[in-house]
C-alpha cells in the first residue's frame, strides 16, 4: 500500500491515543462524501439522545449511558445527582472494604462473586480480565453468569473455603432475570451450608424498588446500588453494574469513566473525518452493505483484550439485530460478531479468513505497548512483542492480498483510560450505525420469545411431576403423560423434559427403556 | 412440532449416549436419500484414510488421528507401537509426577505451564476447562498461547512464586512456530530470574529430531514426547499434545481415548441414519448449501463446554476453509463458527439470531445431568437445571418460529468419555463434509502468507534499528528511513514498526512529534 493512500485513509486522534486505519477496507473514492447527509442525521439524532430525547421509543425511555461519565450532560438535576452520588457511593464502599472496615464473617474480603448475566456479566468480565493482575488485585472475581448448576458448583469450588471472605454482588435491574435469581438462591444456600449469613455478604445492584431491591432491603443486605431505566444492560458497564466489582478488584474506576468521557467528546464531533465512531460506523456500513452481509471478526493482538469480542457480541448484535426498523419495515438487520485474539486466532481460523468463504471483515486491534518492563530478545534484535506486531501486519497483508477487508485500530496501551475509550468508541459507533439503518438500538424485543417458551417448558415440567406423582408405580411413555396432561401437542417437550428429570432423579422420576429410544417410559415410585 | 416428525428426524445412539435431533433444520423430505451416493463416496474415502491412504495429498501425508485411540487400526506395526508406547509413557510420567518421584526444584509439582498455539493449545484448553475442578485437580494449568509479552507476564503472575513447582510443556511439532519458541525463551528467562534451572522443569512435545527435540535433548530436558507427521495440529488433542497436560491435571486420559474410540466405531458405519457424524455433515451441507452460506453457532448449555466453540473454530474452519478443491477449482469453501454457551448467549446475541440477519444455523448442545449432587429448588418444584433446559427448549422454539434452523445434540453428562466422543464426532463430521465439498481437510496452506509477511516485517524492523543506529542523533521520518533502507515502497510498514519500537523504547528509539501524526520522526540517541 502506498504511503499516500495509507495516510489519506488513516485517521489519528491524539486526545484519545487512537489511530483508525481504514486503508484496507476498499472504500471507493468519495464514499465518505456520499454519506454526509446520512451522518448529519446521525449526529443530530445523537445530540438529541444526549439531551434526553426518548431515543428508545419502543420502551419509551431515554438513553443515558453517556451521562454516566459526564453527569453534567444529564437533562435533569436529579439524574446528575443520582449519577454522581452513585459513583461516590461505589468509591466509598470499595474504600471501606479495602481498609477492612467492611469485612466478611471470616475476615477481610479476598473474593467477589458477581451474579449476573448479559450486560450484568459481559462488561464486568471484560474489564476484570483486561485490567486485572492476580498478584496486584485487591480481590479475586468469580462469576455466576448462567443457570448451569455445575457451573455454579465450579465457581464455588474456585472460592473454596473463602466464602466468609467473599462478597456476592447480585446484578439485575428488575430482579426478574431467572438466571440471576437462581444464582442468588444457589449462592445463599452455599453460604448457609457453611454456617454463614448471606445477607451480610450480599450487595444488590438493581432498580429502585425492584423485586431484587425489595429482597435486599427486606433481608438487610450489606449494600444496595441503583440502576436506572435510562441505562440499558448492554451499555451499563460504566454504572454500578460494572464499577462496583471493578472497584473492589482494585481497578481505578475514575480512569474508566474519564477515558470514556474523553472518547465521548471526540465522538460527539459532527464531522465524519474527525469522529472515530462515525468512521467506524461508516466502515461497517460499507463492509456489510448496510445489511449485515459480512461478519465482523474482532482480532485484538493482546491477551488482555480476549473478552472484548464477547462484550461486543452483545453490544453490537443485541443493538443492531432487529426485525423492524423505526418505520415498521421488516429489515432483519444486524452484524454477526466473533473473534478472540491474535496472533492466536491465526492458528485457529485465519486459514478460512484468507482462503475460504469471503463473508467477513476483520478489525485488528493493535496495542503499541508490549509490557511493563523491558523485554528479552528471542532472536537477534527481536522481541516477542516485535513478533506480535509482525504477525498483525502480516495477517493484515495476507487478507488484503485476497481482498478480504480489514480495519486496524491502534492504541497505546491497555489501561483504565484506554478501556473506557474503547467501550465508548463502540457504544457511539453502534448508535450512529443504528441511525444509518433506521433501527432502535436500545431495546431487545427478540429475547422475550425464548423466555416465554422457557416458562411454558417449566410449567410442563411441573405437570409431568404432578401427573407421575398421581400415578405412582405406573410407567407412562411421553404420549401417555402428555395425554394425561391434556397436552398431546406437547409430547415432544414432555419427552425431553422427562428425560432431563429422570437423568437427575427429579422427584424420584426414573426412566425405563422401551423398544426404541422414544418408547422410554417414566415412573415415580 | 409433532411427535411423529420429531421422532422421524431424531437419531439416537445409545452406545455413545448421544441423541442427534435434526427436526428443526428444515430438511426437505427425501434429502437424506438424495445424498446417499455422495456419502457412499465419503464413507469409502474415510475407510481408505483409516487404512493409511495419503488422505492429505498436498502434504503427501497419511491422516492418523483415529489410530491414536485404537492403535490396532494403524497400517504399520511401528505406528501401532509408537502410539501405544506414547500412551504408556504419558501415564507413567504423570504417575511419577503425582507420586512425587518427579518434583520441581522447590518440591512437588503444583502447576503446569503449557506453551503452544493453535492445535497445541485449543484442545488442551478445552479439555482442561471441561474436565477440571480446582479443588480436585492434581495441578493448575496455565497457558502461553500467544506471543503477547504482557499475556505471558500475566500467566507467570498467576503462577506466582510456584515456578519451582511448575512443569513447562513446550508443544510444537516442528519447533519452528515462532510464538511457541518465543514462549519457551520467555519461560526460560522467568525460571532463571529466580535461580531455577529451566531444563529440569521442561518437557518437549514435538517431532523426532525437530528443532525443539534437538534443544530438549541437548539441554537435557526432563522428558520428551513424540508427535507424528500423520497427526495434524487441529486433530492432535488425543496424542501427547493434549494428553500430557491432561494427565498431569489428573484427568483420566484413557477415558478420553475410549470415548473417542467408541464414537469412532459408531461414526465408521456406512449408513447415514446410523452414523451421527454423517448426519451432522449432511446437516451442515443442507444448512449452508454446501458453500458456507450460513454461520455455525455453537450453543452448549453447559459452562464446562464454554471453550468447545473455540476448539471447533480451528477444527472446522481450518479444515474446511480452503481456496481450492481437490481438482484445483477455486471454491473458497468453509463454514464460519462462533458461539459461547447458553443460556448466557441468549442475553448477548440471541436477539439478532431470532430477529436479525438470518445468516446462521444453531447447534444446541444439551447435557442432561445437572450436577453431581442434588439441587435446591429455586421455585416451587423447579431447579436451576430445569431452567437451563427450559431456556434451551425455549430458545430453540423461538428460533424455529422464525425459520432459523438448528440442530440439537443431547448427551448425558460431561465426562472424559463424553468429551472424547464429542471430539471424535466433530473430527469425523469434518472429514465427511470435506469429501462432500471435495476439499483436503488436512492441510492449511493459507496460514503461510501471514507468516511470510510477518517475517518481512521483522526484517524491516531490524533495518530500522540499523538505519537509526548508523545515524545517531538524527531525526528521520518514515519516508526518510524507508528511503535510506532502499525500500520506499515499505514506508507505511516502516512507520508502523517504528511507532511500535518507540513505544517500547526499543534500541533507544524515541518518537518526536511532527506537524501531523504521520510527520513523526524517529531517532536514536
Amino acid at each position: 500500500m502506498s504511503w499516500e493512500t495509507y495516510k489519506a485513509l488513516t485517521f489519528d486522534f491524539p486526545e484519545v491515543e487512537l489511530t483508525l486505519d481504514l486503508s484496507r477496507l476498499g472504500l471507493p473514492g468519495g464514499y465518505i462524501d456520499s454519506k454526509r447527509t446520512e451522518f448529519d442525521k446521525a449526529f443530530a439524532a445523537m445530540a438529541e439522545l444526549e439531551k434526553g430525547a426518548i431515543a428508545n421509543p419502543d420502551e419509551n425511555r431515554m438513553v443515558g449511558h453517556y451521562w454516566l461519565r459526564d453527569a453534567e450532560l444529564a437533562p435533569k438535576p436529579e439524574l446528575k445527582d443520582a449519577i454522581e452520588t452513585g459513583v461516590r457511593q461505589i468509591k466509598a464502599f470499595a474504600e471501606k472494604v479495602h481498609s477492612g472496615e467492611i469485612q466478611g464473617a471470616n475476615g477481610p474480603i479476598t473474593d467477589v462473586l458477581v451474579i449476573g448475566i448479559g450486560g450484568s456479566a459481559l462488561g464486568p468480565q471484560f474489564i476484570a480480565h483486561a485490567l486485572g493482575t492476580p498478584s496486584e488485585d485487591k480481590a479475586r472475581i468469580h462469576f455466576f453468569d448462567n443457570t448451569d448448576p455445575d457451573g455454579m458448583d465450579l465457581a464455588l469450588n474456585g472460592i473454596g473455603d473463602r466464602l466468609g471472605n467473599t462478597l456476592s454482588l447480585v446484578i439485575s435491574k428488575s430482579g426478574g432475570t431467572a438466571e440471576t435469581r437462581n444464582g442468588m438462591l444457589e449462592a445463599k444456600k452455599a453460604y448457609e451450608d457453611v454456617g454463614l449469613d448471606f445477607a451480610r455478604h450480599a450487595v444488590a445492584i438493581t432498580g429502585v424498588d425492584s423485586k431484587l431491591d425489595q429482597i435486599a432491603a427486606g433481608e438487610g443486605w450489606l449494600e444496595r446500588f441503583e440502576m436506572w431505566d435510562w441505562v440499558g444492560g448492554r451499555t451499563s458497564v460504566l454504572c454500578a453494574v460494572g464499577l462496583v466489582g471493578a472497584a473492589l478488584q482494585g481497578i481505578d474506576i475514575q480512569g474508566l469513566l474519564d477515558g470514556a468521557k474523553t472518547m465521548d467528546q471526540v465522538t460527539r464531533t459532527s464531522s465524519i473525518e474527525k469522529n472515530p465512531a462515525a468512521l467506524l460506523a461508516l466502515s461497517w456500513y460499507h463492509a456489510t452493505n448496510g445489511k449485515g452481509e459480512k461478519d465482523m471478526v474482532i482480532l485484538p493482538y493482546k491477551d488482555r483484550l480476549l473478552l472484548f469480542s464477547r462484550y461486543l457480541q452483545q453490544l453490537i448484535m443485541e443493538s443492531l439485530g432487529k426485525e423492524f426498523d423505526l418505520d415498521g419495515n421488516v429489515v432483519n438487520q444486524g452484524i454477526a460478531v466473533y473473534g478472540n485474539k491474535g496472533s492466536t486466532d491465526q492458528h485457529a481460523y485465519v486459514q478460512q479468513l484468507r482462503e475460504g468463504v469471503p463473508n467477513f471483515f476483520a478489525t485488528f486491534i493493535e496495542v503499541l505497548t508490549d509490557r511493563a518492563a523491558p523485554s528479552i530478545e528471542v532472536e537477534d534484535g527481536v522481541t516477542s512483542g516485535d513478533f506480535l506486531q509482525g504477525f498483525l501486519l502480516g495477517t493484515r497483508e495476507a487478507l488484503a492480498e485476497k481482498d478480504r477487508p480489514s480495519i486496524t485500530i491502534t492504541t497505546l496501551e491497555v489501561s483504565e483510560q484506554s478501556i473506557g475509550r474503547l467501550i465508548a468508541l463502540y457504544e457511539r459507533a453502534v448508535g450512529y450505525y443504528a441511525t444509518l439503518t433506521n433501527i432502535n438500538a436500545y431495546h431487545q424485543p427478540g429475547v422475550e420469545a425464548g423466555k416465554k417458551a422457557a416458562g411454558a417448558a417449566i410449567e410442563l415440567g411441573k405437570g409431568i411431576v404432578s401427573t407421575l406423582s398421581s400415578r405412582k408405580g405406573e410407567q407412562l411413555d411421553a404420549p401417555a403423560i402428555a395425554a394425561a396432561m391434556g397436552k398431546p401437542e406437547s409430547t415432544e417437550l414432555v419427552f425431553k423434559i422427562a428425560l432431563h428429570m429422570a437423568a437427575n432423579a427429579k422427584a424420584g422420576i426414573s426412566k425405563i427403556d422401551g423398544g426404541t429410544w422414544h418408547d422410554a417410559k417414566f415412573s415415580i415410585g
